[in-house]
């Protein structure tokens, strides 16, 4: 089975942000919880939740009962159906949305699900442009991958009206800050300035991760989305929060901005709805913008909007989610767990230079000198991908970072299991 | 539970392309092959395949097993790691695919897959701009929303490097041709003054629906796609052929394009590859163009590409449309059924100015008049809907036309009594 999983994705599969000859993809037969495993019986600890996405864990029974059941009465069905799985999805999803968001637009992922939040934003306001930060990642898709700011964003840039602005990050401050409220400060007023070179009034969004995730887990420091709602208040300005990674329960809440007491007017989601079990994601619209498109008719659409077996799959999700607690669990997790337990191994050391998060979502930032904060190179980071594996923890790396993102179902045993692993991984000789 | 779905629906669900107040839509709570049913008991003849992909007909028993199977094993996995049941749709993928097509790349839908078309077309040729037609529809993301022709496409104006044109359509020539030749020369003609035009060494893509669907199933005429990809050899273009609705049975082949004995560059498909049953799609990628992300890092990705649920689904639905002749049948259907059917009625009723189409993919274009070949209203169309729909059959209307695109798996007795109702409706007093 390896052999052929592996020969036939060699032959046939071309894969994401990759070049495609020198991939060897390590092959998953099955999961359960928190673990995966090969054909081989080798199993590993998932603390990658795959793409930051398998929130409930793998295979959560409720979830595949639910698609189980949809597969037998209607997989498929117009978007321009009623249909009983969609409502209660939408239901369940805006009960936990701010007071005021009422209705839900669904896509097939995080990428589109921001195309038609900016789509929303432009034909509310009348205005263009959109604002995001440097350190983000929004989807593929023509406007998504122009809003993203990071390097993939470089050989895609065929969508206009997009401008980058850098947000508060202290441990690497844009800004020459020296403290978190002078970050604050200062990453409000370089938005100011930038929205105000742009021209106020030709901002329609400014599109933020509530946390962004995949440039690295930046917490918003105390003030800042608020400062943003500020803004956006004065000049007009719609605010989406990007929740496609950081919401449902990732943080340890529902979506990862109510730690801030700030309201968007939109907001977007994936991943963590249904982790992911069948691809979907979808729009919270704030009621001012979804009344837009009562009389008029809203030009946006897809095949799959709503689709009957993602919806059913949503609906076990947060069934499961709210009645084992398991939000509640990545919050306990995140509070009495993984941050004392990765605060000791920056104790233990020196390659740490930070360790930031909240919930099941947090990163080691790692660093050849804790002074210069000089980031480790890509083959300090290919080692230790390759020891932690091979001590059976399935890790998320990027660039000079480990992500510490197991699914909110995590156990304190492996917790334990994991971070002995990676003390024992960041014992190695890794610098020399 | 129709008025639970009902109000969920109003309350919670934002709808694809539409104005939301005045919506009622129908609420269908199950299926089965060609039909599909509500809560009350009432059943429709599905004469649309919901949006032109359920080719295999509704809860076809060997998809719904391979989902089921699936979602007992693995529903969800990275696309980073390599999985059996998408090594397995890739190469049931490439089989079908024309020599020298031996990667796929998987996406969530039809939009996503035409962007990354358009993407691997940019960085293969180091060109810019698309070509595409007016009368087109390639997707609702950033790209793919400018790639399309329709009005769809005004609103969303904000993706750069898009180029439209017009192809052969006799009845509605934009040539001033009479004949289905003269059509062809000169849609030719124009195509390659738009090149020269725009600058042939700035062109790095023509995408084209092989048959265009939505904007109202228009064959190519003999020599046309042909005529495209010589133009695309002579100015180093690559030719995209978005089989997203016309693929994998629609017309009675496996890929549209087959009866036109003509090669792409890069093909794009979702909907008929596994009926819609889980969200999915992609691009088959020549090997020139597959080659040049070996080394390079091919810069577009998405959470869920290649999704297991999604993949397994398409195995299912492949093997089963070979093992029982459906596309075959799809074939008959149409040559043998369907356009002997639709001309006597087109005989019958002045208000169809033409029939036209292939395999289960049928147009009827409805005028008030013959000789202008002036379109039906609105109002005339609303009226030919609510009539069908009250005696059970669930049309596609678009503008002026009723397409006649029931699943693949259609039997002549079905067509028989669908011909019937279309007769009846058409018989009414419709244009006074
Ligand atoms: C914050 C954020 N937004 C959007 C996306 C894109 O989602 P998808 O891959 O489903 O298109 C991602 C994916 O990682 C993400 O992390
Ligand atoms: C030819 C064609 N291309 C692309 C699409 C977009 O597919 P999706 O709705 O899955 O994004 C469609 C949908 O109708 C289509 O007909």
């Amino acid at each position: 089975m390896t052999e052929r999983t592996t020969e036939l994705d060699r032959a046939h599969v071309f894969h994401s942000w990759s070049a495609q000859a020198a991939l060897k993809p390590l092959v998953i037969a099955g999961g359960l919880g928190c673990r995966v495993w090969d054909f081989d019986g080798r199993s590993y600890l998932d603390f990658s939740s795959q793409l930051v996405n398998v929130n409930i864990g793998h295979q959560h029974p409720a979830v595949i009962r639910a698609i189980t059941e949809q597969a037998q009465t209607l997989t498929t069905i117009s978007p321009a159906t009623a249909n009983l799985a969609r409502g209660e999805a939408a239901k369940r999803i805006t009960d936990r949305a701010p007071e005021g968001f009422n209705k839900v637009f669904f896509t097939n992922g995080g990428a589109d699900a921001n195309e038609n939040a900016i789509r929303m934003a432009r034909l509310h306001t009348g205005r263009d442009k959109v604002l995001s930060l440097y350190k983000s990642y929004h989807g593929n898709t023509g406007s998504a991958i122009v809003a993203t700011g990071d390097w993939r964003r470089i050989p895609n840039e065929y969508a206009r009206g997009h401008v980058h602005f850098f947000g508060p990050f202290l441990y690497r401050s844009e800004f020459w800050a020296t403290t978190e409220q002078e970050e604050c400060a200062r990453a409000l007023h370089h938005l100011e300035r930038v929205i105000q070179s742009e021209g106020p009034a030709s901002v329609a969004a400014i599109m933020l991760e509530s946390v962004p995730g995949t440039a690295g887990i930046m917490l918003p420091p105390t003030g800042y989305l608020a400062g943003v709602r500020a803004l956006c208040d004065k000049y007009g300005i719609m605010l989406i929060f990007d929740e496609v990674m950081c919401g449902f329960g990732r943080t340890g809440r529902w979506f990862a901005f109510e730690a801030y007491d700030v309201v968007p007017d939109l907001i977007t989601f994936a991943k963590g709805v249904n982790s992911g079990y069948v691809p979907t994601g979808g729009v919270i619209i704030s009621d001012p913008i979804a009344a837009d498109f009562d009389e008029t008719v809203f030009p946006g659409g897809l095949t799959y909007s709503g689709h009957p077996l993602a919806m059913a799959s949503i609906v076990g999700a947060l069934d499961a989610m709210e009645d084992e607690g398991i939000v509640e669990n990545a919050a306990r997790i995140g509070r009495d767990v993984l941050a004392p337990a990765l605060t000791a191994l920056q104790a233990a050391h020196r390659i740490i230079g930070e360790v930031r998060g909240d919930g099941v979502f947090w990163a080691l930032e790692l660093v050849a000198d804790r002074d210069t904060r000089e980031p480790v190179g890509a083959a300090v980071m290919a080692r230790i991908k390759s020891e932690l594996l091979a001590r059976g923890l399935l890790p998320f790396l990027i660039e000079n970072r480990i992500h510490v993102v197991p699914p909110c179902v995590v156990t304190d045993d492996e917790v334990a299991e994991a971070v002995a692993i990676y003390d024992e991984v960041l014992s190695l000789d890794l610098l020399s």
